[in-house]
């Protein structure tokens, strides 16, 4: 019952400073009052979609909803604040599950000094859907968008690519430190996260920025996780292939100052690895060259919501 | 397809002086410099529960998916800043689908001077859900919250119950600057909208209150649909009991103490019509006074999301 499961969250969220009235109200309420731009986000990932529910702890599933939350904050380079969370929930069972997810989120939120704010529960015949909502606060730099890249600038990223399914999916670290610690260190002109893949991602972040960009596809660092895909496969498929299309890395693409990309280098700044893979260019439109220095047109692959 | 969708959204959105940064990036940028206190609500409306898509057009489900939101906000008294939307559709006819339920909510949004800040568009194989988070700013008065009733207080109510479901349920006012001008003259102390029924909702006042509520009957206005719901339904239930129980009215509870509310009644500030339904009294639980004056247990009845 949907009272029940607001006694749970009363008594199981956590109290914070931001949060001046948590679950069991209309509404909650935040002080905002050191937050001059405020970043918010929301993502709704359902079953069948972004996850399988039968195949999956839900624990990884709430954890998922919400790392992707995150990873669009790190996205903006923005500090998280304090989200709330939506969900409709099958009739059967739908207590233990919203548990569960909520069990999964929590560590997360803990880690990332995000109050869990409150939410609303809905039962249905439907499918799970989780839409979690996210309130960020943009550093002194401002938000990083998307639209800022210079013909000139690096294109860096954190981590590697390809494979995401085999597990990481679920158990990603939303780059939100990395991101705060580059944006206040080094010249962020743009940035994305990387949740429809790679190629596709770029292709946003260019098509906004009115630019272009040309991949060095020897310098994308390639997780052993699209080499084993690759394999299991055994359908032509490269590792590059999964590492360039496959999506929910949740890794970040940036547009350094080239200065600022070779000083990033030689400092080093993060744990995770940072590469640069190309340069973005005048000409719109998304390029790739390969070791030997052909150059050829990268068509974007990746996940788009389709409908019609 | 998702692309179409945020091309449509972003030639469609009115600017508006908060939005700092609209659809189309990994998250939107607000101004919230001039917000001490932040008010957030989410709710999730979906297909079979909350509307049935086969029979309304979509531009009343989209305006109803808001203005229930924005009912939230009039419930703590809050000013409506902006808002964002998550859809999961189905896939066939989601397009046409989606710009109908925009197409819902925007004359509302403008009403109410409400940035859409933007959103995240999904499709499934799941029947239509909607997610709409709000944020609002709490007056100088701080919010109106659930558990501030104390006994004596007077029940106020705005408008009249029951029978929603001939067609009010979509096409309700929410009451934001009711509220706001209510909270702004007179003293209330405590506040709830009317979603899930007025003896419910009332229930959920006291509870949180922790004191108890006498409604009197005969005080309370009955909507013109709640008799013709009685007689349609011919089923023994009277018009009160669906002003009782119905829900999705919409209207606000409000706990206002005794003084404030004979000067309410006397000033009458509000197009929308007041009544005084009974008072708040120290021994926790709800009773009704009939006509004759007999007192008896009064039983919540309205809607609660089931799920075991």
């Amino acid at each position: 019952m949907e009272s029940e499961l607001i006694a749970y969250l009363r008594r199981r969220l956590p109290s914070h400073p931001l949060l001046r009235l948590g679950p069991g109200d209309d509404a909650a309420v935040l002080r905002l009052d050191d937050v001059d731009d405020g970043v918010v986000t929301v993502d709704m990932l359902t079953d069948h979609v972004d996850f399988e529910l039968a195949e999956v702890d839900p624990r990884r599933v709430g954890r998922k909803c919400l790392a992707a939350n995150l990873s669009d904050l790190a996205a903006m380079a923005a500090e998280p604040l304090a989200g709330v969370v939506a969900l409709a929930l099958p009739r059967h069972g739908g207590m233990e599950l919203a548990v569960a997810l909520y069990e999964g989120m929590l560590p997360l939120a803990e880690k990332y000094n995000l109050a869990i704010a409150g939410g609303d529960t809905n039962s249905w015949d439907g499918p799970l859907a989780v839409s979690v909502t996210l309130i960020g606060k943009a550093t002194e730099r401002g938000p990083l968008r998307r639209d800022g890249a210079r013909p000139g600038d690096r294109i860096v990223v954190t981590g590697s690519f390809g494979g995401s399914l085999l597990g990481r999916q679920f158990d990603f670290e939303p780059r939100v430190h990395e991101a705060l610690l580059l944006a206040e260190r080094y010249e962020l002109h743009a940035g994305i996260d990387v949740s429809d893949g790679l190629s596709v991602d770029l292709a946003h972040l260019v098509e906004r920025s009115g630019c272009g960009a040309v991949l060095h596809t020897d310098a994308v660092p390639i997780h052993v996780d699209a080499q084993r895909l690759a394999e299991q496969r055994a359908d032509g498929s490269t590792p590059l292939d999964h590492a360039l299309d496959d999506g929910e890395d949740f890794e970040l693409i940036l547009a350094v100052a080239a200065d600022d990309a070779q000083r990033m280098f030689s400092e080093q700044p993060l744990e995770v690895p940072l590469a640069a893979i190309g340069e973005f260019v005048a000409q719109p439109g998304l390029w790739q060259l390969d070791r030997q220095g052909t150059r050829s047109k990268l068509i974007p692959q990746g996940w788009e919501h389709k409908f019609d």
